[in-house]
């Protein structure tokens, strides 16, 4: 069984690394949101590439979800003592070879899909990862800040540097207009038995990646085959800044309201809630989609795995054997 | 009483410890060789200029000589596990900041010279530091591999990842004659009271600086304030690579012939010898050139004080008091 998934960060390598136990990795294509890359003193960083390659790696830090197990932080403290205006990204030693690779490789003329193929086999990623696109898009972050001053962010700046705090009136991706989807991205999505979204940030994670042309029509054709994961349970997200920026786009903090705008935009078949939202079942279903309730809280790789059978099965409108 | 210094990296570092312990660091300008920099990684590293301002700022390995002290790895060993072919120039965790910085100023349009004073700054070196130039320049040593064959190395790919194994026929410094004297360079050489030629490497280190355009014939017209320092003590330079690079360009391996060398391009007025080359004193003053013998070996900043005030000394043809 052939699948691809979309993918933001931490939420979706924990949602993968059960994806990879349910079905083999090789048979897994996962498109990453590349909007939030930026270049911190001089380096190409691909927060979202790098969050599932360090969770499918298995080297990353459970406990703090970002970033590398056994990581340290020797040259961003060291970068600080410079008062250099990026430092407030915080790049880890062992993580800083990732950038200083990728930058290396793109300088090269090597694409960041090479580049990322390249970063998921040194640490053993055997699922195949494809960055949204080659080209640059930027996802920028429109706001107000609280002395009422209007505000046109990075989104690692509104996230990262700012923590959140701004009130976000608009999200934007700097040249999405002119990207093209990574090569091989469109052919996999028409050829998968199952496409999953999984539990990341619909604003500023999935949208990204079905705003590159071609994307959002390549998926809305496999509609029927798609299943997604609830990002947010109890009406609030797992983690991240979702419960900010869904109002902005006009969508209702809930697992029914994330359904409801993935079905709006033709992209969904199947909706996977958490046991305590199993009250919006029905709201879900009259949306026209398939539904499973399942325990969605993703602690460990056995819980992933429950929660990743239970995207394909919903996915696929059919349970899957085992 | 102000003093320039034309630097290369590790023993110009070490004689300037001492030589801001004979005048006020505020009335030393260090004239530091970049055709050792290169670009490792997408991060524009600056050898000697680094050198020089860890030495001076105090944080630098005296046992090892070059770096940070309490310097770590982390970063290039976990680089190394990507394969990359720049992972044979090891960036300690710390150094990385310096270049991550220097970095980020210079893509935002900033100078090598601003990036440099900024640096200086940070860890507290109240010499002025100045970069030979702002352009690039890059030294290259043409070499005779074992098996015979051509090379054309960058200095560092000759000195770090080869260890100055081939035999080399020729050094170039490539961009030098559109490369212009750093802003106030030149201003400083003609008002300074004295001019100091560190002990450094006479081809790959003093040499670059005396090939910018301008500069050597600056640094001939205070020809009678110029002391230098042999780096080459018992006929062996102190450390690095002169013995292997001074044959190349016809010169003696001795502090003799590189007293000689100099003269001969007529940026020489004094120069000082180790007393191992006591027997080298009347052959230095037939050249014309004052000299001075003093222990040259700088174990600790005591005998470094002891070492520049030589060099003063024999620049200015006079006692310092004190």
């Amino acid at each position: 069984m052939r699948v691809v998934a979309l993918a933001g960060g931490v939420g979706a390598g924990k949602f993968l690394r059960g994806l990879v136990r349910v079905v083999p990795p090789e048979d897994v294509t996962v498109i990453v949101n590349t909007g939030d890359d930026l270049v911190v003193h001089g380096l190409s960083v691909s927060p979202d590439l790098d969050s599932v390659t360090y969770w499918l790696g298995g080297v990353m830090d459970r406990e703090r979800g970002w970033g590398r197990a056994g990581e340290t932080f020797r040259s961003t403290e060291e970068l600080r003592a410079f008062g250099t205006p990026g430092s407030w990204f915080g790049l880890g030693d062992l993580d800083l070879a990732t950038h200083l690779f990728r930058t290396e490789e793109l300088a090269g003329g090597g694409t960041l899909s090479q580049a990322t193929a390249k970063v998921a086999a040194r640490f053993g990623v055997r699922a195949r990862l494809l960055p949204m696109t080659d080209d640059r898009v930027t996802t920028r972050v429109e706001a107000v800040a609280a002395d009422g001053g209007a505000l046109d962010l990075h989104f690692q700046e509104y996230w990262v540097q700012r923590g959140a705090s701004d009130e976000v009136t608009a999200v934007r991706f700097d040249g999405v207009t002119e990207a093209r989807p990574a090569p091989g991205l469109l052919e996999a999505v028409a050829e998968a038995d199952a496409v999953v979204l999984c539990p990341s940030n619909p604003i500023v994670s999935i949208d990204p990646i079905l705003a590159v042309p071609g994307i959002l029509s390549a998926v809305a054709a496999r509609r029927d085959r798609v299943g997604g994961v609830s990002p947010i349970v109890g009406g609030a997200p797992l983690r991240g800044m979702a419960d900010r920026l869904l109002p902005a786009a006009g969508v209702e903090v809930s697992a029914a309201g994330v359904g409801s705008y993935y079905a709006g935009r033709g992209v969904l078949g199947g909706w996977v809630i958490d046991e305590v939202d199993r009250a919006l079942d029905q709201r879900v279903r009259a949306l026209g989609l398939r539904v499973l309730v399942v325990d969605s809280i993703m602690a460990d790789d056995a819980a992933s795995e429950r929660v990743a059978r239970a995207a394909l099965e919903v996915a696929l409108g059919e349970r899957l054997p085992g």
